[in-house]
């Protein structure tokens, strides 16, 4: 810390993004990719005719990847916001609507407090029952800004679409944040209320179900107010923040071919899911009931932490927080079913071992 | 706006970039894009193989291409910040240093009094000489941030390094921000001087001189604490701001061919420039002296709003800003020669119809 740092910003806890490591290969399975690359129509719309473009600037209104998700949605190029990934929306929704303090699961997406810190906004988390679940009622009534993961992170598990609407019903004078990053492998999206209720923003990305988190693109869905609100924020911060590739990648990444195919991984890796669950129940894990792209699994007789470890020596790398509530379990990302197969194998010898 | 917008951003006016057409082809000399494409070892590194891992995230550290920035500029990593161009690093100095207030010149990038409003920063604009110059005396001991863009923009005139180190050294206990986005067309870089000072940040942009407005990349060298404390409201907002194409085509855009290719290209731009400012000058336009990769002109006989029309009806898309001050004025990026053969010549035809 220099000693010109805004004293505001001192004891400021900045996110830890997961492990990307560099050199020895890893399994991954620590920050939710996709196993699976972009289709080849993603692939196809980087080409070397957009590149001779990147001289000029993009177009800061993204209107043509706006219509194309619009379009996919079946809503209106006034009720999309388009920005450089999921995260980089959030933090601009905090900025605008969270005057009045905010509220969030105390166990769910870690950047949720950080937004709230560097803007000074009071935050309240709300304990998750004790089978890690939201209790709606918890969230009537708030009068202030909700945030919830749908599904939640990192437990995975979802909120019937019916819950989310009461929520949004309870809090109308308060925007309601859903974060659907991982919507697209089995939850119900509440996408389609947002013509009913001028509170309700929704919050997607391209990093997980579209397999482009190298890419940084996100995306919300919301009342043309609260759209005007966003772009508000983006055009007195950085207004070109999506460039000319991810642009091109992104708007291909709605075409027919494309959708099919992210269709077809988004199920496989909801089969890898579930089989995965069923094999680390069968070895005595406790596995929470998930609807993303991961499970959040605990083994009695080894502490978290040593799990981490342990599969990290033998090359698979899982996410471990420690935050005390959760630290005896690992979030783990679904791979393809033969790097599931390697985490299974890795489980037995670690349970093993610990038995002997 | 919607009626849950924080309240503090009601009165806010979000910058408002130059045009980027849709549609109709332009001769398009508004937004200070490089007439020429990027060369072709930045091409190249975006391959396939490069697209195929979009499923990854990118290393948030930018280690790579930090060392790339580096050993380009003889400095160590531990100086140099990257992030999705230099505007989000501007905002994010602002954000870090800004405690006490910020100065900087009544007419320059129009940005800095966003950011300033965006964050609550009270900020004192000073005003340019009559011959739109910065006197480097007016920012001694201003006991709050300093920002310069050297070259200034819209005007062009750069200061000589010497006075920009006075103003380093005469404003010590402040952190003095050297916006150098134009720095490669003739000027002085005061890139030199950060292992001197503690209280110099100076930041560069691949959108200009690099050819890559379009790909999104900015930096910053400065001492390692203001570099952490970039760090960490970076990732306290969007750590991965910087996606895989991007940061493989700005590490690529400082290897041996491409470093000699733009070398090339910016002494062409400032060779048409000078070129071009003779030739207003010619036919009686008021030109003031630019070292960046556009001029600042205006004609006695024709209003700067005039102006920008007719030549948009010419199918040549200048700035015009309405700032009363500047208003006479348009900036002219500076395109291919055959690009400035055709603003001249549209030129001498808009004055000679004043005439007629």
């Amino acid at each position: 810390m220099s000693r010109f740092l805004n004293k505001k910003y001192e004891a400021l806890e900045a996110y830890v993004p997961g492990e990307q490591p560099r050199g020895m290969e890893y399994i991954k399975l620590n920050t939710n990719e996709s196993p699976y690359p972009p289709p080849p129509a993603v692939l196809d719309a980087v080409s070397r005719e957009e590149l001779e473009k990147l001289r000029l600037y993009s177009d800061p209104e993204c209107a043509e990847l706006k219509q194309a998700l619009a379009d996919s949605y079946g809503l209106e190029r006034k009720n999309v916001f388009v920005s450089n990934g999921s995260d980089d929306i959030l933090n601009f929704a905090f900025m605008a609507f969270g005057a009045d303090g905010a509220v969030f699961p105390d166990v769910t997406y870690g950047f949720y407090k950080v937004f709230c810190a560097l803007h000074g906004i009071p935050f309240a988390p709300i304990p998750l029952t004790e089978q890690f679940e939201i209790d709606p009622q918890d969230y009537f009534g708030a009068q202030r800004m909700i945030a919830i993961a749908n599904p939640n992170a990192p437990t995975g598990i979802a909120l019937p679409l019916a819950q989310i609407e009461r929520i949004v019903q309870e809090n109308a004078e308060h925007v309601v944040l859903i974060d659907e990053a991982y919507v697209d492998f089995g939850a119900q999206s509440a996408v389609g209320l947002i013509k009913k209720y001028d509170n309700l923003l929704v919050v997607h990305t391209y990093s997980k179900s579209r397999s482009m988190a190298g890419a940084r693109l996100g995306f919300a869905f919301g009342a043309a107010g609260l759209i005007e609100d966003l772009e508000r924020i983006k055009f007195s911060t950085n207004p070109y923040s999506v460039n000319r590739m991810t642009r091109a990648a992104g708007t291909a990444a709605l075409c027919g071919s494309a959708a099919a195919y992210y269709r077809e991984k988004c199920a496989l890796i909801a089969k890898t899911r579930d089989e995965l669950r069923e094999r680390l129940l069968a070895l005595g894990m406790e596995v929470l009931p998930s609807l993303a792209n991961f499970v959040f699994a605990r083994c009695a007789a080894v502490d978290g932490e040593t799990v981490y470890q342990q599969l990290k020596q033998r090359g698979i790398l899982v996410r471990h927080f420690s935050t005390p509530r959760i630290r005896d379990y690992n979030r783990i990302t679904i791979g393809t079913p033969a790097q599931c197969d390697a985490l299974v194998l890795a489980m037995q010898e670690i349970m093993k071992e610990k038995q002997q």
